[in-house]
């Protein structure tokens, strides 16, 4: 990724800095187990998106950097918090917070990074539009977790349901990503609507494209093991579609509503979903999602940094990990 | 608490229903378990602090409800995510389904609680400072969440880690619905000020005498089994006390570090705790507390708000539930 954010790079050498001076603490144990994901790195891809919108508008990185900051900060929390719901012993390739302490501890310093955040957001006196933003966007985020949660191992569920989920845990914040860079530098509604959908478009891609790699990507390139959304009952849009088309249905759905998978059972409920086409499937809806996350992009100025829009949205289909 | 609340309680009605309107979830699941703690009622203590101040400056109902609603919803979170139990170290096998169910639900009920105080905090575009105190008091009382998580069973604590945590966990918050209450209807530091003062010592009283009460309160008045602290691990005051000065300090020591306590020991701990002075001490730590509070309360116009302050601060050390 890191040709591809040429542009804001020493900005997110800034936000890096920014984000361990805010998550740092005094207390060993509360510096350790709250420093510990922020060491394990990330894409820094909404604080990314932040930069680049906000360059469509009188860019200042002051202005914008303690949004960045507080988007980063807000999907750190949620990763956290998703550690505690999922049983997940492994993120970005090292042991979570949960694996390392317990649940207890994972839900406070989650709770810590989230009131974090609002320190950041606090700020913005003069943009009243981001907190307004973003509180509505954590409840969103919390309203999708708990479908998430109602719905485990069910496998009558429709497109609709896995795309609410999609949208409420994930798009919303990478829409809010790139309205909000706009908005914290200043911008109108002519600028940062175009950036909210085109942002909106991307989060959809970005989240379906990340179930699928969890299908079948390299394990080692992606940090966490395969089949993981399988195994926790998460029917994600593959499923969705292989349950409605495999000629193998029957079995399937045995498969998908067995609440503890061997290794076995969980590779061919994904050569099962493969077979029919479900991973095919939802490639193309995940095409059809940058199509017009593209399109968007043509209501705004030629600037570099729209060039760098048009290239992540290219990159999200090729992406590996 | 009726008679001491009268001069509010239209208020605390108006605002019983704004909490049921904000909670209330269309889709039944959310619903269920987000109303399950609401409908428990409670004191709406915050609130009530939050509209007395209130009254000293240019009292509107419509200016400081948002800001009462808001503050029981943060507690409301924080109580929610303080019944999340860790499943995560459990001997012998995994926990049950049912049994991890309902802590993944009680964490994210708790984050949309939370989340749904930001949507009200949204609405002082005007009066930034409600934002940027109740942002930094979060932040505090997870602090004083993890201080209390890594000090469990550790017979080796100051008064001063003990106060610590009591101010973090219940004091800020409660000095910030005094300090808020006011400043939401637009009053200035000579009133604001004084208030918070108050509303702090008030908080300290209040926990230390909830502390002392978990230790031999009527079981039943007080809705929960005594010794609750005891059996968690956690060490209030009257117990640090008596690690010091009990001459069975060596028993208690023991009995304290057990992690597994029967009710037998449970028992025999109050009793040492108790005949040592453990609890008296703590009542006059409370009593300090509400002298100072009450000298606070000199600085503030003779309103009748400010007489039922003083009547509140008063009544805690009386209280038996």
């Amino acid at each position: 990724m890191l040709d591809i954010f040429k542009e804001i790079r020493e900005d997110l050498q800034v936000l890096e800095k920014e984000l361990h001076r805010v998550i740092e603490h005094q207390d060993p144990f509360l510096n350790q187990t709250s420093s510990h994901l922020l060491d394990a790195g990330g894409k820094r891809l909404r604080p990314a998106f932040a930069f680049l919108s906000a360059k469509f508008y009188n860019y200042k990185l002051k202005s914008v950097l303690p949004l960045a900051v507080a988007l980063e900060l807000i999907h750190m929390a949620s990763l956290v918090h998703d550690d505690v719901v999922d049983s997940a012993m492994t993120r970005r390739g090292v042991p979570t917070v949960k694996a390392n302490w317990g649940n207890r501890v994972s839900m406070h310093v989650g709770d810590l990074i989230f009131a974090k955040s609002l320190i950041m957001i606090a700020q913005y006196q003069k943009t009243p539009l981001v907190a307004q933003v973003l509180s509505q966007i954590s409840v969103k985020m919390c309203e999708g977790e708990m479908q998430q949660i109602s719905s485990v191992y069910q496998s009558q569920q429709s497109v609709k349901d896995y795309l609410y989920r999609v949208q409420h845990k994930t798009a919303l914040l990478i829409a809010a990503s790139c309205q909000l860079g706009a908005v914290a530098c200043g911008a109108s509604k002519e600028i940062y609507l175009p950036l909210r959908r085109y942002g909106y478009q991307i989060g959809m891609a970005f989240q379906i494209t990340d179930d699928v790699l969890d299908m079948g990507a390299d394990q080692k390139k992606l940090g966490k093991p395969i089949g993981g959304d399988l195994r926790q009952g998460i029917i994600t849009l593959p499923v969705v579609y292989a349950l409605k088309k495999s000629p193998d249905r029957k079995r399937l759905i045995e498969l998908i509503e067995k609440t503890n998978k061997t290794e076995a059972e969980v590779s061919e409920a994904i050569d099962l979903i493969s077979k029919c086409g479900g991973i095919d499937y939802a490639n193309q809806v995940v095409e059809r999602y940058i199509v017009k996350a593209k399109n968007e992009l043509n209501y705004l100025p030629n600037i570099p940094a729209k060039q760098t829009l048009l290239i992540i949205a290219d990159f999200i289909k090729y992406r590996k990990f």
